[in-house]
């Protein structure tokens, strides 16, 4: 089976070093001019000349990017299978879009405005209460495209830096901490779901995810397992999809954003769960039975920004798994990320903190269960 | 990191997949015109004309396959550096050298004779007394260039049927089972020691390895783990070392003979252990820290031999983990290996039994703990 990749970056990488064992090939179309994979045959197709070559090559195709051209993808499943369909990204790419779909799922969300204005967005801000965060419907990804209100005056620059035509204007949440849910759904419509993680942004960034959480109500995993099999049955999609949410003060759920894709926060599960989230997208695409999720022990996941540290100083914490995605230093760039397992929670604190010591960038670790 | 490995088999593959996230790259030279490792740059050279080119894009040596003329080695470690060395390659490749350390080390062996002629042959199947089994010493490998004789008067048939002028007769050991050892010594001469596995050999090919054993004796585990070090410190050897071992009826270890290698019989550390072997391998060889040896949980190598099943049956068995080396199908031939893990070795041998039975050539699984 040789799948084909839409994108060639670190999310492809660790696909196909899940898929390899399951003697998978893989095919990569880069449409960046900057592929990063290092692995399988990586396409550079940047004036959509090898399009027709990449689905020659390939039996079906995933992608490690859901920012694509809707029509590029519709014209692949004309000739190709694709999983997940263009439909999940065209959902996905637009928060307006994403948002009515919650909405009509009765998946709670932060109150919301869309607004296509610099008038309409001060309105916004001023009914909803300021701060409110102003996002472009399209074309965000890890905080591009974004901006804080802290006042409703403050609309008319907002608008000008953010450069879009249409934003949606979201309430601020009073939460807890931010949650992922992550689960997999195979072409037969099987559904199963890993353990939620706990992640610590910054700077619209991810830096950690810690799975299982110790202090999670059964009933909020449940909650958040309905919320995402609406949305996998809903979209009749097949693969790993991600769903970000809040988790507010009375334990309570509101839906964020969603990736129809392998995601930042599931990196745990490749040393931390029985199967990890690529190997089980792997399985769903090609009609396998879906990889056991359950978590093995604690997993913290520390993304690696900007700056490497010392791999030899990181790989000496016992139970360190280094994912190096073998790419140049640059401020802001995900370069790898340290998988730390531990039997409790306390001690694998005690090593996320070790290990933030050895990174030069990394913020202080701070979960909400400390 | 560029490393270049000798051999382009699926241990070079399993080298790959553990290293890429070490940000490392690899290069195979295949000498034997039929690589498989489906990773990387492989490098065919049956004519030793791209030896050169090679070494330039390599940092460092390694090899998956010890049966290489040591003079080729030594040439290169005149231009690179090898770990392990081939001081390590010319005791391994050689049952008489490789007797010999055991006994100056004194690492106890079955009782043995060399012989370099039939009528020899026949002396000393009289003096061991039958059965006895007879190997030439050199380019043994998956018990080709082997003979039982159940009689000494077979001993001329037997020594043609080897056709080499150099061999080595061994006593029938009465064993309980068949045990290995791996262990890894880094660059500063650290040693970590994997958990021995009880190993399943059938017509002389590994079917079946199991570690931790339920019923191994601390004892046990120590007197392997003295061996293994004496011998990786007589070689000042870097990387992973294995070696095969007969356990007897009092508990006793009597030496089989050892690989300079990653070996089939650690393949269960991919899934069953903190970290696997292929890892520690290269961890080892660039200088790392070596990576934590402890088992998570019982687990059991079942290897796919000849045919490769139904991946779909294979893959709906909880915890388990398919490796596929991406081999079309002949009799004989290693395709995959299958990971079972599982909480208790009552629940592992369960498992075994059920993936057993979706394997068309699997002999039945018998462990001598059941």
């Amino acid at each position: 089976m040789n799948i084909g990749v839409l994108g060639a970056g670190q999310l492809g990488r660790m696909l196909a070093l899940a898929g390899y064992p399951l003697a998978n090939r893989f095919t990569f179309l880069d449409t960046t001019g900057h592929p990063s994979a290092g692995i399988g045959d990586v396409m550079i197709d940047t004036d959509r000349k090898h399009l027709d070559s990449f689905l020659e090559q390939v039996d079906l195709v995933t992608y490690e990017f859901e920012h694509l051209p809707v029509s590029l993808v519709q014209a692949i499943e004309e000739v190709k299978p694709v999983y997940p369909s263009s439909e999940a990204i065209r959902v996905c790419q637009n928060r307006a879009e994403e948002k009515a779909l919650f909405d009509r799922l009765g998946i709670p969300t932060p109150a919301y405005r869309l607004v296509e204005h610099a008038d309409e967005l001060e309105t916004a801000a001023r009914e909803l209460g300021c701060p409110v965060v102003a996002k472009s419907v399209t074309e965000g990804y890890d905080g591009k495209g974004q901006a804080v209100l802290r006042d409703p005056a403050e609309a008319h620059d907002a608008w000008r830096a953010i450069g879009h035509p249409r934003l949606i204007v979201e309430a601020f949440v009073d939460f807890v901490r931010e949650v992922s849910i992550i689960a997999v759904r195979g072409r037969d419509g099987e559904v199963v779901f890993y353990p939620m993680a706990e992640n610590q942004h910054e700077d619209g960034i991810l830096r950690y995810s810690i799975a299982p959480m110790p202090d999670l109500d059964d009933a909020v995993q449940q909650t958040a397992d309905g919320y995402i099999r609406a949305l996998l049955d809903e979209l009749d999609y097949v693969g790993v999809l991600t769903l970000e949410l809040f988790q507010t003060r009375d334990g309570g759920l509101l839906a964020n954003e969603m990736a129809p894709r392998v995601h930042n926060s599931g990196h745990w599960s490749m040393d931390g769960a029985v199967t990890s989230q690529f190997e089980n997208h792997l399985r769903a695409i090609q009609g396998l039975p879906l990889g056991d999720t359950a978590a093995r022990l604690p997993t913290c996941m520390v993304n690696v920004i900007g700056r490497e540290g010392d791999p030899a100083e990181i790989l000496a914490i016992p139970d360190a798994h280094l994912h190096r995605y073998d790419k140049a230093e640059r401020a802001g760039r995900k370069l790898a990320h340290v998988n730390l397992v531990a039997p409790t929670h306390a001690e694998l604190l005690a090593k996320v903190r070790a290990c933030a010591a050895l990174l030069p960038d990394a913020p202080a670790p701070r979960f909400s269960f400390e």
